[in-house]
């Protein structure tokens, strides 16, 4: 037999850059912006590191990083948060939703996913020993309905998880959907992890609705944050967790075994980040939504059919039009090679019944980035 | 049933910390140094945060540290090692940890554990499915024989975890005991964990011997090492492992949903920091022995027994000369709560057959640090 982890392959987005490396492309396919991110926030932590504390900072995070999670819960969506039992930070989101999963998940538990998701989500949900039910979201609108609800939960769900905004996907999950989500994991009591690093980057004056701030959910709910998304800083690997003390406890269990702790100079840096005035978390959604217009605009001059985006880093193309062969991921293999142009085949973040004729591009990059990218794909087309 | 990881208890190093803040006593407990680390390397990463990239590096590691960490191997050890390959970087010596064993051991795979051994060790077997069997090294010289080694290595044995230099017994092992130990791996057809964080913390002229450099194991082990320990930085979370393509490959796998990467900036200080000279290395080295008799001569001159120290940050003292009530931990709490010092109970590193007199003082403290502590406890006895 193999180690669980080890049978996966390397991971799409990995996959995608090095290619595009190779191939000197215009890479929108990994999701990262590729700006400096906010001075005054490299200010802070360049000085933590030259005049602050090098050593380990507490495992569950600095107090200074939990309470500022904290405040910042509170600010945006009104939730009172106990910063020493219900805040811990971790080395990215990507370690939070691995302790997560494995300080919660007993070996035969049953867990709910949604289609497409993240792609370290399903071996992460096998290595602790969950059995995943999945429910396959649909383009364009990546809904889900009650039956789809009713045809996956049982009396074995431990947990669903949750990604809203939703990549690939785009999606910014309505009330009525969180609403009829909170209903199913109440009703089998049920818990639920929201992978909401993409809190603050969603468009057109939608407002992120936390599924802890739904009745009944507060102490059901382990969300999700990163600093990566939210300070356009993704090398530097601060996520943070915030839920009931008794949720999180399994998790801090996970966490110290998994990096223990995180640099405390960057969290000294990410705790004057979530305090900036609200100007800059709005700069930064209004500040994406222009470049978004600006890729989508150029994607369908050239042809391409350009599903919404509502949230994150990312817009789905459908690539039908194009003499398509069926195969995503070749297609965006023949675009980084041929196109010079990288994306990401939405295919990848399914594990069954995958839509084959979509593909994801990043739009988080200066205009002229995004620019030669529309112009090299309409010259290759 | 419980997940695997929640069942275990808070670190000990955690929770000797806090016990320590709440009675302001003087914490030797946990082991980091309380000085600033190597300024230029300080500087590096400073620059690096305000001038250089903040976005994701590759999975694997900055290039530059790759190469820096063979380059290192090569230099220390003689050891050849293709940077593209046989290095990858990780969020500390943990996640290393962590993902060296969630890559290798399948459910069933026996791993060969020497106690007394770190904590985070025994959970992750466990929830890799691994079969732990136990050899039990004795004070004062912590060996271990060849009948030791008949006695838990088998056919089903795929890899043995050594920590050497070893915490908490501040023993390193002999080129003999390296050699049975070889001479076990291989015979089984087994692999080699090597633990070697410590690597450069080693004392009285005695030469650190990597398991990888004897005949045969070149490409049988992994070797982790610590920017956090190499550089006095515990708190920067950079690790890195070295070993054979075939053996890195599926730990790459499991590191790439546990942590994904590791912060750039950092990791190009670490890069130039592995690069200083030989007399930054040596001084690491003599700054820490001299600290080491220090706390050593002022515990014997107060009563304590003190075991011989070879490497780590660490000597083991044998308390049953204090009245002492056969529980390891209790005499630390009460030493951390009425003479204000905090060391640590040896016997949390076993998982059986725990020796319950010693107790483990950390010495990687300024001068009138460590005398404050011999002061407080003559004071107390
Ligand atoms: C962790 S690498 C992938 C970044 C990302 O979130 C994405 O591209 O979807
Ligand atoms: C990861 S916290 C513990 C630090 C350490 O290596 C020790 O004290 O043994």
């Amino acid at each position: 037999g193999n180690a669980i982890l080890s049978s996966y392959g390397t991971t799409i987005f990995e996959v995608m850059s090095r290619l595009s490396d190779e191939h000197k492309a215009i890479n929108l396919g990994q999701g990262f912006p590729d700006e400096r991110g906010p001075a005054d926030v490299l200010d802070v932590a360049a000085r933590a590191i030259l005049e602050g504390w090098n050593q380990y900072p507490p495992m569950m995070g600095t107090p200074e990083l939990r309470q500022a999670v904290a405040a910042h819960g509170k600010r945006f969506y009104g939730l009172d948060i106990d910063w020493k039992t219900e805040v811990m930070v971790t080395s990215g989101a990507t370690e939070a939703l691995t302790a997560s999963l494995l300080g919660l998940i007993n070996p035969g538990d049953e867990v709910v996913l949604f289609q497409p998701m993240y792609d370290s989500y399903l071996p992460i949900v096998r290595l602790a020993g969950g059995v995943p039910r999945f429910v396959s979201l649909k383009a364009p609108d990546w809904s889900f309905t009650r039956a789809d609800l009713e045809a996956v939960f049982s009396p074995r769900t431990k947990l669903v998880l949750i990604n809203d905004p939703l990549n690939p996907a785009a999606k910014v999950f309505t009330r009525a959907e969180l609403e009829l989500l909170a209903e199913f994991v109440q009703r089998f009591d049920a818990f639920a992890v929201c992978d909401e690093v993409y809190e603050h980057i969603i468009f057109d004056g939608l407002a992120h609705i936390p599924l802890m701030t739904l009745p009944g959910m507060r102490d059901r709910c382990l969300k999700i944050g990163s600093a990566g998304k939210t300070f356009s800083l993704t090398g530097w690997k601060v996520g943070y967790v915030t839920g009931a003390a008794h949720l999180l406890q399994p998790v801090v269990k996970a966490h110290q075994y998994i990096t223990f702790t995180t640099p405390p100079n960057l969290q000294a840096a990410v705790a004057y980040g979530l305090g900036k005035d609200d100007a800059y978390f709005t700069g930064l959604a209004t500040g994406l939504q222009a470049k978004r217009d600006r890729l989508a605009d150029g994607l369908r001059a050239v042809g391409f059919e350009v599903l919404p985006s509502a949230g994150t880093y990312f817009v789905v193309a459908d690539v039908s039009p194009f003499g398509f062969d069926g195969n995503d991921e070749d297609f965006c293999r023949r675009l980084t090679a041929e196109a010079g142009v990288t994306a990401i085949p939405v295919g990848a973040f399914f594990v069954q019944d995958a839509p084959r004729s979509f593909i994801r591009f990043c739009f988080s990059k200066r205009d002229e980035i995004l620019d030669g990218a529309v112009e090299r794909i309409a010259a290759y087309f």
